[in-house]
């Protein structure tokens, strides 16, 4: 397939995905949350040598939320090392529901895994000791080849003052020895990181690193260790999308990360690098139109991480 | 790597696994499976050309156990399509632990996936009612490239003895109409498929046939349709290991499913097919010494499915 | 207060209290039930000197439901010890929902209480395996002066039919080793006692045997030992009303069992019997109808337990 | 029996139980209460008349801990109302494992009831933005007939520092609107509580006006509404003992409420006013000692509330 014949089934998804946008709901637990345009729709795919191929809108920066999951991760991997890590979140699938988003109740010693908001706020708890709020920021905008990513303040507050849960499971994480820095900061750090924001293309300039063992294409630099990806990896493929993980790693076959703001960070590993938006999202709290879109592709370049290519 | 270098490498990681035998407990709820020899180990690797590399004790026979539940699965899929499974079972991670093996309480319309019990026993429940357990054995048969397989007698009676668990989650199953078979025939085709027997050199030929696509390279025949192969990698992946499978994917990295019989199945994705047993097991149910030798094996010779390869 | 101006209130209680009947429902998960006219209420009480009062739908067969587990718990107090009994099931309120009606995860060990569907399937395994159901029929009949109650079997066989869930709790009873018979003989027994019919008027004659330490005041017998009726009235106050039993007793006050079929049972200590009737049932599936002749009664004659009476 | 042969009866009550303490086991959780002294055990009766029976260890203070949630619902149901209250918490009991002594995951609208840990912060939180929380300890005080309670600094201390899952708490309930303080003065208010000391003796004074209605023998006034005794002693026996509540109402049969600082408060019902105290506890987190003495007593005495007594 040409590039120019990539580019035309790109834009014939994103077009076909608009017609389910209607079927989604933007999130509203949040009332900063709610303002997002319903109707938007975008993706940007960078594949191992560096070509974008962008379609829909791709430029309209959006609040992270979830993704920063995966930053951080990949910081606390990096930097603590997986044995540090992991003997304080763990691995496992947590069957957990999305209507909390969180899971209050299923961790007993420590939370199932690092992309659950418990297993989150300890992450975000061990970097935030170590580090500036504005450095985490600098290694992500580092990552995302930006400028300078920016907190979207308003979400961040209307967040703040809407975090009772995570309170709740700060406080039980707080019981069971898993933070290293004060509650108050851990969750502060937290929740500022959910509010960073970033644009599709940017999301899809980390994403191909994931993609490509933590080699950038487009700078020549090795930005992640290549072990701390796979590990990254394999979690977004088990615990990446809520309770629709195990239909998405099906049906679709990648290892992804959604965000109640709209935003997916997908990787076709070895292949592409991609980042999505659209806010309308399904009854699990993913991106319905990205969803779609990612589905199609899946489908149609044989992205299945258990797909048989030639 | 030579074929003899291959060979030596898999001879001393068995070698070496022998030495956490003893770490290990073989399983002890059923009477029958006490009799275990805790002390063996075996493995059998599979290529896609159809070279096989065999070490250890691999033509001693073991009852298949939960591993039933894949070659349940792949019928089902094959006979009766996806969708049709899937309105019967979920696809998603159940966080169940390993002290029930089974998850009497967390499903409330389906079982999470159809490699919980409760699933299986839907699964079976479909089966029966369409085909003799004969036949199923025989297409169990026909996927080892086995001159015919047999039950266990002794287990399978030891078992139906002790399957008081699988009674109460088949009475929920038909409370929620999920059986389409009679209750009783559904548990008695289940347990008996669990008692099975065969080889690790058995099992990796089935294996093979998973990590090319559903394709025999030793009798060159399409053994399986290759989308429901995707699917069973990608539930082996995320389901496969009861709750040791969210550790096992992000240490190991292959999609593989275990059975308290000691053996295990797993599938290097286009590389080779892999039947392991040990009858000695670790506190999740899964063969500690055949766990040992994947993961050594897994780590020299990049199988892990997120492993960035040149 | 004359008789006369008891029976007065009575009827006007009665009166009253069938406004609220049409915002209720009658049961409908056992296609018999549905068939019981919701349109029925009627209540009887007999106090400690024989005097019997009655208003409204009094002599209409009911089948008694739950209500048997008071009777079964009765029994196998007096013929196996507290001790035995409560070796195999707890005394605990479970905080169970009505929605399932049973419980079938919140027991680990042994079920919480003789009054969910657990316990007393464990307590009619006991009995059914010492006597004939037929006898158990007799002690029912002599506890509630009636020559001889029968067994609805139209809609015993319908339960019959519906008892999935029964069965799936019964064999993780069987599991823990808590049933003394057989499973189909304690099911069978268990389910057979739900379907007993009586009148609320031979209810009455039994609840004052209760509300007098054991002893008739009509035939001058001792027909129940007083500590076996002291440990049910503490377990019918604690957990008689499913979860509607808290507020039961904060409001009312009064130990009482109901059932599904409308009946429901209440001892005011030392002044009442009481067996009322109305098919038509609350959200915590009693009697909406008995429950506010109840409430009106209790308030008006001072009947809560903890109520100060000069 | 004479007034002599009653206290003779008491002392040797006291003493036997004297012979369990060594059974049971300090509160560690805390590290302040770990120096309460097992050896201990006293207990006080304050009669209808007013007659004080006092043997063993009365005048030692102890640290009320959960009794104070008596004091706080009494306040509530009388300042703002049982239905203003029952808005908030429930009055089921809870089925509630000892083990956490809360229950962080089992209400999903508001707290079964006022008397687990969840249930009494909604409490204190009403009554802290009503009052200071000197004048709640007035409250306390007067129902006690003390000069003046006061606080055990220390113990507040060490239990404000060990409150996280207090805070856990106390933030789900806040996401749940069930808050009608600030987050931290309602746990500030509620912790205080907990650490109020007193004496045996001025338990028993308490305790005698909830046996009596709410009427003072001692001073010949009507300290709280007769309505709001009923309600309080109803959910005292059928949730004051944690998850021992169940066996404590079959076996002693008196509502009550036990801390675990070794106090328990005991009404039988129009007849005594209990305090006991013992820091020696059951596996239940009640007073071992206590639990002893009372057994002995109502045995002895027929103070079950459902004893049949001439």
């Amino acid at each position: 397939m040409s590039r120019e014949e990539f580019q035309a089934l790109l834009d014939y998804s994103v077009e076909e995905a608009r017609t389910v946008l209607l079927q989604g709901k933007v999130a509203d637990y949040i009332p900063e949350l709610k303002k997002a345009p319903a109707e938007q729709l975008g993706i940007v795919l960078t594949d191992l040598e560096g070509h974008i191929y962008a379609s829909g809108d791709t430029d309209r920066p959006f609040t992270i939320q979830s993704i920063v999951k995966v930053f951080a991760l990949l910081y606390a991997l990096e930097h603590f090392g997986p044995d540090l890590v992991f003997e304080k979140v763990g691995m496992e699938p947590s069957g957990a529901s999305f209507m909390e988003m969180t899971t209050l109740s299923d961790f007993s010693n420590k939370p199932s895994n690092p992309l659950i908001n418990a297993g989150a706020i300890v992450v975000a708890s061990m970097i935030s000791q170590e580090i500036e709020f504005d450095h985490f920021l600098e290694y992500i905008s580092g990552l995302c080849a930006s400028n300078g990513l920016k907190v979207n303040e308003a979400v961040f507050l209307s967040e703040l003052d809407h975090s009772e849960r995570n309170h709740a499971l700060a406080w039980e994480l707080k019981r069971l020895r898993l933070l290293t820095n004060n509650l108050d900061e851990s969750l502060w750090f937290y929740t500022r990181g959910c509010a960073v924001e970033m644009t599709a293309r940017e999301l899809s300039r980390f994403a191909v690193i994931l993609a490509n063992g933590g080699y950038d294409p487009l700078t020549g630099e090795q930005k992640v260790d290549a072990e701390v990806v796979r590990i990254t990896l394999t979690l977004l493929f088990t615990c990446g999308l809520y309770n629709g993980t195990g239909e998405f790693a099906v049906r679709i076959g990648l290892p992804a990360k959604s965000g109640v703001g709209g935003g997916i960070l997908a990787a076709a590993h070895q292949r592409f690098g991609i980042g999505a938006y659209g806010p309308s999202l399904d009854i699990y709290g993913n991106s319905i139109g990205a969803i779609k879109v990612l589905s199609e592709l899946s489908e149609k370049l044989d992205w299945h991480t258990f797909a048989w290519n030639e």
